[in-house]
């Protein structure tokens, strides 16, 4: 069985519980308080050194690291990933543009908000990483205007991983109404069957 | 033909061009000045919504963007890529750490000290993005004290894309003698059949 280290506030790790529910696979969550650098012990960076959550132990043993690539480790030879050789690459495409254009905008924002003080020096960053998270917004409800999917007309890792964040931007006090196409995008991931929430905790035992 | 949109100073176009080189495609290149703002017209923002390079337009006439999903795409099938499910995911682990942990330090300083005016107020981004740059070259470091390569003991896509802003981080004034394993695996990366510098422009005609 799989074991799952993972904040639960976390999109990066919501993205790999939500495949893992829709998958039907049963897996041990050990939960890490990275505000009390959880993430950061001898232990932990022994598993990850790079000292992040989601990271996640295979049955063989090994640590896999960084979200996409364990969606992409738990998507081969489902529905959840193409199998033509573009469409893979085009899935591809959005969750580097997840992980570089979004998430350090929209994920970190909402992180600045909810989990550090009044008053850290870190809120001053909150106005240019704003714009750059509605910069991808943008992106995203134009390609989303004339489709139901990220890639290929159909769910796949690709809306999985840009899911994640953007469900959850209103935390960061982001104003998705001139988003339309967005918010009916969420919507459409949101009704696909087993669907999770962010704070889902599976049942102890699988 | 393939057609690249590129900026030659850019490791993530030098990312893609390495790899063109080492199976031998041609292609056209195409330079655009992003500090001219040449990727931010109509034109280009209709090939590529994100407005960044490297953008490669494939035979059937699809852009691809992203350096890491245009290297999964071209590497798929060749020796450049393995073909084991677990080595696959661990050559993305790679790339998303990358383009996560690395390259928003380590290439981001080099192009403000490049790029921008001496007064310009960036400039006080540099020494927390440094730090991050070194923790990034700490995990490198690490993982290299008992590998050639980052992934299954060859050369991978995993080495091209974390090779291209590494080997030029003397150029983000980042001080590599403390990191003997990557200076290592930087000389063995640099040793490959077929290398082409971040500087070589393919003559045209391929």
């Amino acid at each position: 069985m799989f074991t799952l280290y993972d904040f639960l506030d976390s999109g990066n790790g919501h993205k790999v519980r939500l495949l893992l529910a829709q998958l039907g696979h049963a897996y041990e969550l050990v939960e890490l308080d990275i505000m009390q650098g959880a993430t950061r012990t001898p232990e932990f960076l022994a598993r990850n050194p790079n000292g992040r959550i989601p990271t996640l132990q295979l049955d063989d043993g090994t640590f896999l690291a960084e979200s996409g690539a364990i969606l992409w480790y738990l998507a081969e030879g489902t529905p959840f990933l193409p199998s033509e050789r573009l469409a893979r690459a085009q899935v591809l495409q959005w969750m580097f543009f997840e992980q570089y254009s979004h998430e350090p905008y929209i994920a970190t924002t909402r992180f600045i908000i909810r989990h550090l003080p009044e008053d850290s020096p870190r809120r001053a960053e909150i106005p240019d990483r704003m714009k750059r998270g509605y910069d991808a917004l943008a992106v995203m409800e134009k390609h989303l205007a004339t489709r139901r999917f990220f890639v290929g007309e159909r769910y796949t890792i690709a809306d999985i991983a840009l899911y994640a964040y953007t469900h959850v931007a209103d935390q960061g006090r982001f104003d998705l109404s001139g988003y339309p196409n967005v918010l009916t995008w969420l919507g459409r991931v949101k009704d696909q069957p087993k669907y999770v929430p962010i704070t889902y905790r599976q049942p102890a035992g699988g």
